[in-house]
Order: structure tokens, then C-alpha cells, then sequence
């Protein structure tokens, strides 16, 4: 009788480290490998920075709603983020497809263009990849490789107590974004007819099926003389990145949710669908911000940037993380990111 | 009326040009995009050489003869075999896997089980990833990260007239070793009680299922001081790769009949399926031999290795490939690989 564990038993992170434990580290270069951003690899005079993501057609997308286009041009986003939040600077992405008969030339040349106007923006070459078939859906692998000086990497660890946590940008907004389209996914089912509702929600819709990455906060700190002492993209939910990087540091952190940053698209939205905005801000995902520390003295210079928000701090060593409310009152933050393999947050 | 054109009319490298033709290239530190074996990134001491392959279930691999532990393996070992196409040592790995909840955790550990015996053997560190679910089969992307020195470099182009063409160990084994595996699935299909007949076959079936790549002539080589003038991998069989190195060198090309190297257990099981020998040599694929030049004066240093065998040679300026038999007479080269596309040779 062989043993049987179910996939879905582990989750995505309990199920890498099962997979890749008995992995051992061999080569000098290999700097960071498993469980940071990217990997990071010594070439002697400046790190290369590598990062994966593999996007499922009914998975992380679906064609019912995903232009093909957008598509493309998330797929590249995604891996590009990951690079920013180790400070560097995306060079190079190699592109695997795979696809079904189902699909015509036309098509994955949408899918294409949208890779090459995300490439085009952020200047980055495309210098390899795959083309194949596939008996059923769609599959994009995107490999990034970036490059960052030495000593202005970010990795998850590196934060002392105290230091201030920044978020980027606006949370929330792709998962609001997400939930109009899966409303109006719902309504085509019904009646194909129906024109769609998509009135004043046109920032969140952006935000989820073409969100960009936050090059210009890397360029901006660097040009301000701030490394972040610790960094990691919010992809799975602000609540999970945050646990992440209390992990990786042995600190416990406090955040204040009248801090964080809510756009007033996403907030009326929210109510609208009778959903609570902070809750969509901790655990919405693909919001692709960045979520860093900064020592307390580089507080000053970016405290006049609107893209920048101090939502709390770093606290005690193998302390917990709190949701501080209005009151002062302090929660446990729970973490409710996406699972890919259950297909719903939990 | 939009135009639609079938994926299968253009072929897979006329895809890839049709889909990246519109990608410029605007980083320094890319010094080969799309069109070798690796894509070339200049780290300043050194190039790093990347690669990326996508391999999926009913295409790539039947899940009915590829054991899992294999197929982590081969998935590893193919793109190794491109990092050595270049003269580079293969040092890093990243690995995506989609996979459906059919299969269990145990199924995953055997897949990289498979990727770590490849690892350790080749003193390759993985160093990332992605594990995502899949609503179908299995796909696995690798990407593999070399090194080689500037000075070393072996792209597909860079050969002279009339430059010795070398190809390592022997061809159309793996090919073979399909074709057994293809024929006892057969037979299980009509009767599931029929003990498979592998007898004489050890050799072709291990070709086939757990083929090694040749980071053991790269390292011959270096010592013998020898660096090829152009190479590239066997993947998709002697003929197509000729074919690639005769347009990357602009230069025509004559090789023997008589000098292929086939094993004679390929021979013989070859002559048991009314195969020509010869064919499958020329067009049977996933050797994962390297093909390569050198110059004239290199070929005493090199032709006392039982590890390689001198085919022919590069002749003129755009001239045709020809397979010269026996009797001397030439034919020019058909090239028949593998075409992901349509699943059929052609």
C-alpha cells in the first residue's frame, strides 16, 4: 500500500518545502536560493537576480474575462515585480507557452504584444523561451533576470526592531477589480445580452488585468539614498507578505489600519459588494506594491511622497503580528492569501 | 472577419519568428537574445549563459512509460545540455511545475527526486521556483543558469570553411528507445496482462527515458585546450541541428554515411523495425550529443577519444548540406525533427 497525501493537505508553502529540502547548495555563486523574491547569484562584480512564475489558464486567469493582450503583459509584470522587490533592475525574461490547437497565431500574437509592451516600457529584452503545444489550456512561464549592486540588495531579512514598515501605492484594488469582473462573469451566464456594469470601476479593473510594477518607487528611493532593510512585492495580500517578512526577520510588527492605504474606487466598491475594505486591503492579492522597512532616520526623507505610506512597524524579537484599530486595540493579523491549489483564499 | 492562421502551418521556429520578430533589444548586458542554444548576458568577469524548456504531459512524455522519477531527471538533463552547448558549466535551476490533484504529494517528491539525482550529479544548485495547480496535466518548465568565460564561448555561429564537424557518443538511441516503449504500450493496451518485452534493449530504453548530458566533453575538451568554433545540442536530431548550424555559419556541408556513430544495440533494434539505421541517426532526436567544430589543426588532439567521432566537415560559403554515402555519392539532408506542433515527425 503506498502512502497518498493529498496536495491540498500541505498548502503551496508547506508543499515547496517538502519538494526542495533534501536540495543542497553546491555552487559559490549561489547567494539566496528557495524562499526570498528571487534567487540571487554572485557575478563577482554585481548580483544577478532571477525569478519564475508559471500562470494556469482556470487557475490564475480566465480567457472569459482576461483579454489576451493584458494577459501577456501581466505575466510579465508579475516576474518583474519580483525583481524590484530586491532592489534591482529587470534586464532580460525568457517566455515558455504552451498551447492547445484551439488557439490561432492571431491569438497568441496578442499575447505576445503584451508581453512586448510591458518589455518596451520597462526596457527589457526578451532573449529566450518555448513554444509548444498543449492537449488543453494555457500555460505562460516567465523567467526574469535583473541585476543589483551589492550592497543595496534587499532580501526579506535584514530589518531591525523598530523599523518603519512602508507599503507603496493602494491595496486592494485588483481583488476589488477581480470581484466586478467575476459579478459580471456571472450575469453573462445568464443573460449574454446584458451590457456590462463597469461604471467608475475602471481603476479597479486596471488594477487587476493590467497592474504594473513599482520601478519608479525603486528609482525614486535610490535616487533618495534609502535601502530598504528588508522588501518583498505584495502578491498574495498584505496580511501574508507581512507574516512573510515577520518570519524572515524573527520580529513581531504592528500595523494600524487607519494607515493603510485604501483608493476611494476600491473603498466604495468594497461597500458596494458589502465587503469590508480593510479586509480586501490585508488579503485581496495581485496588488504587485512593494512592502519594505526603512530605519527610523530615513523616515524624513520620504515622508513628503504620496506613493509612500508608513502603515507601522517592526516590534520585538519573535513577537507576533497585530492589526492595531482605531481604538488601539490590538488583533493577531491573519493571513488569508491565495492558495493556488484549493483556488480560494484560506 | 478576423484573419485566423493554424498554429501548425507555420511551424515551430517560424512561430517563434513571427511572435518575437517586434522585441528590440536595449540592454548592454544582453549579448544574445532569441536563436541559440542560450540566451548570452554579459556579467562583466564572465557571461552568464540561460536557458528555459517546457515540458508537457501527452506531449513531451506519456505518463504511461515515463516513470516520474525519470522525467524529473530528463527534464533537468535537457536544459543542462544547453548550458554545455555553449562551452558553459551549468551551475543553477529553477523548476515550475503545474500539476492536477490527481496527483498525490508523493508523485511530486518522485518528480523531484528525479531533478535532485540530476542535480547532485551535475553539481547544479535549485535555487527556485513555482508549484502551481493545473486544471489538466502535467507541465514542467526549467530554467537552467551557466557560466562560461568570454573567451570560451561556443555559439551555434562562428565556423570557417571547411572546419572539422564532431558529434559525441552515438545517435538515434533514444529514438529507438521509444519506439520500443511505443510498441510494448500497444500491446498493454490489447492485453494489460502481457509481460513487456525488454530484452537487448537495457541501453536504448535508458537513452530514451534517463539520457545524460555531455558536461563530461566540455571539461575533455577544456583540457585538451580546444574550443569549438560553433556548436549546439542533438535535440531534435543530426539533420535538423546540421541544417541550424549550416544557416548560422552561412556555410554549406558534407558529412559521411559511413562516420555516423550508431550503437549496435540502436542497429539492431532499428533492423527488428524495418528501420533504416541511418534515419534514425539522422532524424531520431533527443540524443543530447553535442555537435560542434573545430579547426583542422585541433583534430589530432582530439581523435584518440572513443567519445568522439568526426562526421564530415563545413565546405563553402551558402552551399547545401549533403549526406555523402559510401559509393561517394550525395544526397542532400533531409531534416525531419520533431515538431511539438503537430506530434509527428516532419
Amino acid at each position: 500500500m503506498e502512502e497518498r497525501t493529498e496536495i491540498n493537505d500541505l498548502g503551496e508553502f508547506g508543499l515547496i518545502d517538502r519538494l526542495t529540502s533534501k536540495f543542497k547548495i553546491e555552487q559559490d555563486s549561489t547567494i539566496t536560493g528557495i524562499g526570498d523574491d528571487c534567487a540571487v547569484i554572485d557575478c563577482g562584480e554585481s548580483y544577478r537576480l532571477i525569478t519564475t512564475d508559471m500562470l494556469v489558464e482556470g487557475v490564475h486567469f480566465n480567457m472569459m474575462y482576461a483579454p489576451l493582450k493584458h494577459l501577456g503583459y501581466k505575466a510579465a509584470i508579475v516576474n518583474f515585480s519580483d525583481i524590484y522587490a530586491m532592489y534591482g533592475d529587470v534586464q532580460q525574461i525568457t517566455v515558455s507557452i504552451a498551447v492547445s490547437s484551439r488557439f490561432s497565431v492571431e491569438a497568441l500574437e496578442e499575447i505576445y504584444e503584451g508581453i512586448r509592451l510591458a518589455c518596451e516600457l520597462y526596457k527589457v529584452d526578451l532573449v529566450g523561451g518555448d513554444t509548444t503545444s498543449s492537449l488543453s489550456g494555457l500555460v505562460i512561464s516567465v523567467t526574469a533576470i535583473g541585476e543589483v549592486q551589492k550592497n543595496q540588495i534587499a532580501h526579506r531579512h535584514g530589518a531591525s526592531e523598530n523599523e518603519l514598515l512602508v507599503v507603496t501605492g493602494n491595496l486592494g484594488a485588483a481583488y476589488m477589480g477581480l470581484q466586478v469582473l467575476e459579478r459580471e462573469k456571472e450575469v453573462f451566464k445568464v443573460n449574454p445580452n446584458a451590457q456590462p456594469e463597469f461604471t467608475q470601476v475602471d481603476y479597479i479593473l486596471e488594477r487587476q488585468l493590467k497592474p504594473e510594477a513599482r520601478k519608479d518607487i525603486v528609482h525614486y528611493l535610490k535616487s533618495l539614498g534609502v535601502v530598504p532593510t528588508s522588501m518583498i512585492d505584495v502578491s498574495d495580500g498584505l496580511a501574508s507578505e507581512l507574516k512573510h517578512l515577520s518570519k524572515a526577520n524573527g520580529l513581531g510588527l504592528v500595523i494600524y489600519d487607519e494607515k493603510l492605504p485604501i483608493d476611494q474606487e476600491t473603498f466604495s466598491t468594497a461597500r458596494s459588494f458589502e465587503l469590508d475594505p480593510t479586509m480586501c486591503a490585508l488579503n485581496g492579492g495581485e496588488d504587485y506594491e512593494l512592502l519594505f522597512s526603512i530605519r527610523q532616520d530615513d523616515f524624513d526623507k520620504i515622508k513628503d511622497s504620496e506613493h509612500l505610506t508608513v502603515i507601522g512597524h517592526f516590534t520585538e524579537k519573535n513577537a507576533e503580528c497585530y492589526l492595531a484599530d482605531r481604538a488601539g486595540k490590538l488583533t493577531p493579523l491573519q493571513a488569508q492569501g491565495w492558495d493556488h491549489f484549493t483556488g480560494e483564499e484560506g
